[in-house]
């Protein structure tokens, strides 16, 4: 058994350990809609924080929220036949208008069947574009910057809560531009709010770069993206932007009437975060006793256990209680009203604690009669939990933890970061031959076990092939299970030769397993 | 020609008039999806200011929101016989989960099909109550208060903009409750939530009451709506309340243990509003020039349209406007930071002028060259914005009217509301008999436009017969084209005849015609 929090640790069973997460953290479920979840409270508290403080940087970069319809013509999806190859066959298809009842059963009313079949959105590239056909008429309507937060369908077969779901949430901007720098400069823009975002409010370091052509959004002329690194040291893809040239543009005839009168075609971009970030959060932070939350993204900062016992004295340690947290709620963490909170459900104290553990609540403060009496405050750091065998329990009085609970939140936020920061640089390896990526990631191993261990990720040089050439890169290494994740922006001044071709690199890639 | 803003004044076409506001405010537009609108910056941020500030309300009183599958098994809704009966026949069905190419051509894949189809959520009751089943044990789980924003869709014939589309988005309230007495003061405290939001942030004055036997949600007890009056006399339903009983509970068998160790029936609650309300905003504060927007929901509260003229004094006449415009966003109106805008748009002042009458803007300031040399501020109340022929502009010393500013927006908030108030108010007409009902509402008049001339709400006194005596009142009042809207809250003591049956009555009801 356990001597933790979970069933499993991340050491026994990496996958099996991400489900008793999601599940003793209650943070999302399975649906008896196939590959569909239910995002919990505390998991759906995590998104609505990810979404204002995501939200507030997109407005600041001059976007505005819009809404699209759910569905898209079948029609539309066929005129993006770029779009059809990359990803777009599995996808939900809507087909009728009505049930009846026929002899009380319901069924399908085959009178019922819609002239063109509706698509639920995979994403809204082609309905967007349609709208920006319309609204771009002159260069004064230019850059025309809106994002959408939405629910997307992508029909899935397998499926794992947060990482790969049938249907989940997310942020999608498309931008139009009247040339192609501006539209660079913001592909780049967004990608970096992204990374900051990540950084800052998920406290999850990553790494931005461009992904490889046979990686690219289909349609789109360059494809970066931030990639994180999970505990069992495959990467994660975070969030996209693209520069999608004029194709997008071309297939939606989005033009605009310049200053001499002529009529240009549009540059368009567009990029994308999801609740897939969530299991990013999960696997970048959790423990073997559950989630561990950065305090910018925890529905409550500081959770206040009183410790009940049915006695007279309970009143009075509700009270403390009570009191401590309308002064507590009185500050400002992270640019917003802290937020603390008495649990007082009718549960044991100590089921309270382990409860908040495996939420992953940063500060979880037990107070008893003692404690009300002496004007203290008992509490754990979960960032800082267990020191040996024990829980490690602090002690402040009253006031000076009021005082203090700010740059608790903010120690604790940095600490993750810095925890999973210095796991990243230290897990990215300069591999220099095709043969040593392989001893590297133990294809060679018998045992799976071995193979499975925890590796990182490779950093190599490429001579950056193309079509055919890249084609084969990539099957060489999806034989080990294995995809470049991108080219990082930061790149060295000079380069090996390249681990494929043989040929002079060009450019550093970081190689991985991934989800 | 319309001497207005736009094209076609309220008297002369309330529903062309209607389109036009929603037109030229650039709130939404139809889209090439049949019954679904794409919802403009505009109009998506009234959306996000509603949002914010009813979620905040929900919160206070102790829901916390989720988010369940978009899709429902078609067995869920079968299920709910009685669900089914009421709404739910014209739904948005996906059949199948693949499209393939055939010689070149997209089609549906016919090997793809679903074992089970799944319906686009019309409604959520059913997949919460799935949850619900497992989430409530023990009677500490309860009372259980569960949210959610979402898109939602209901297949419709007759669409209009914001009022009546296939997808809309709403919010969703599902609770489940231990007894029948706190669900039923839950029912009503979040019907209370509804009219205290709809007449404070909306400054629209509604009047909450229950609906009649024959309009309640399909499978409710009790169902209690807030209505509000638009400019042409009729009702539209801003917001519903439902007590379930236990209907639900026993349909999804959620059931908890009590203290005793019994397995109790809970009592579950659901309420709701939309997007629906925005088109109640508009149809409630709108006049010939346009939207007025309450401060409160308006997107940007003080619109300053710099005086441009190519000419050197341009760069002091933005540097002005941006400098108020800083200072402007210091301050803070109905809580939150007060929204200040320069438009900077390359586009003629005059026109930026209407744009921003039409959409509503609360102020709306012109700074010429003469204002930034004279640190002066001329300004246009939208609310009062025509003093007979004339645009009824005003001026105050710049540092005079950022210390104005809140004040001024509060002034106008509240001056939407005294106007819609006295008008709902002023136009409730107590009925005394059938005749006089038919009178009132010119159903003898010959012709039309004296038959939809505006007229109103009824009050009068009914027995509240139920079963075929009160479908037998539905049909009579469905001939005048009316329904009973709600039996307002706040009663008198003793009541007249009913005006349908003669007997005793007992009650009051509104009567009208309705969106």
């Amino acid at each position: 058994m356990s001597k933790h929090a979970l069933p499993v640790t991340r050491a026994e069973n990496f996958p099996d350990w991400y489900q008793a997460v999601v599940r003793d953290a209650d943070m999302a479920e399975a649906s008896p809609v196939r590959g569909c979840m239910v995002i919990k409270p505390w998991g759906y508290g995590v998104w609505e924080l990810i979404q204002r403080q995501l939200d507030d940087r997109i407005k600041e970069t001059g976007h505005e929220n819009c809404y699209f319809p759910l569905f898209i013509p079948m029609s539309f999806i066929a005129k993006e036949a770029q779009h059809v190859e990359g990803f777009a066959k599995e996808m939900a298809v809507v087909t009728h208008h009505r049930l009846k009842n026929v002899n009380g059963k319901l069924e399908v009313d085959p009178e019922a069947e819609l002239e063109e079949p509706l698509i639920v959105r995979p994403t809204s590239e082609t309905i967007i574009g349609d709208a920006f056909n319309r609204w771009v008429q002159s260069y004064r309507d230019l850059p025309l910057l809106i994002n959408q937060w939405a629910n997307v369908v992508r029909w899935e077969m397998r499926t794992r809560l947060f990482l790969r779901t049938a249907e989940f949430l997310w942020q999608e901007g498309h931008t139009a531009h009247a040339d192609e720098a501006e539209a660079r400069e913001h592909t780049l823009r967004m990608l970096e709010v992204y990374r900051e975002f990540a950084e800052t409010v998920l406290a999850m370091p990553v790494i931005a770069g461009e992904k490889p052509e046979n990686e690219r959004f289909p349609g789109a002329d360059n494809t970066y993206s931030i990639e994180a690194m999970m505990q069992d040291g495959k990467a994660l893809q975070a969030g996209t932007s693209h520069y999608l040239g004029t194709h997008f543009a071309e297939a939606q005839d989005i033009r605009y009437q310049d200053k001499d009168g002529g009529q240009t075609l549009c540059h368009t971009t567009s990029w994308g975060v999801s609740t897939r970030m969530i299991g990013g959060v999960i696997m970048t932070h959790g423990d073997d006793d559950g989630l561990r939350l950065p305090p910018a993204i925890a529905p409550k900062q500081i959770v206040i256990v009183p410790m009940l016992r049915d006695k007279p004295e309970d009143a009075d340690v509700l009270a403390y209680c009570d009191a401590l947290q309308k002064d507590l709620a009185k500050r400002s963490a992270f640019g917003v009203g802290l937020r603390a909170f008495v649990d007082k459900k009718a549960t044991r104290s100590a089921d309270k604690r382990w409860n908040w553990v495996r939420r992953g609540a940063p500060l979880i403060l037990e107070i008893g009669p003692r404690d009300a009496a002496g004007g203290q405050v008992t509490f754990m750091r979960r960032d800082q939990l267990r020191a040996g065998d024990k829980i490690a329990s602090q002690a402040l009085a009253r006031d000076a933890f009021v005082d203090a609970a700010v740059g608790l939140l903010e120690e604790i936020q940095a600490a993750l970061y810095a925890d999973a920061k210095a796991r990243l640089d230290g897990a990215i390896t300069p591999i220099a031959s095709f043969a040593d990526l392989e001893t590297y990631f133990g294809a060679a191993a018998e045992d799976d076990e071995a193979a499975a261990a925890f590796k990182g990720w490779a950093r190599v040089s490429w001579s950056k092939p193309t079509g055919d050439a890249l084609e084969a890169v990539a099957a060489r290494l999806k034989a080990l299970k294995l995809t470049i994740r991108n080219a990082p922006m930061a790149q060295p001044k000079a380069f090996g030769a390249c681990i494929f071709t043989d040929a002079p690199g060009v450019e550093e890639v970081l190689i991985a397993r991934s989800y």
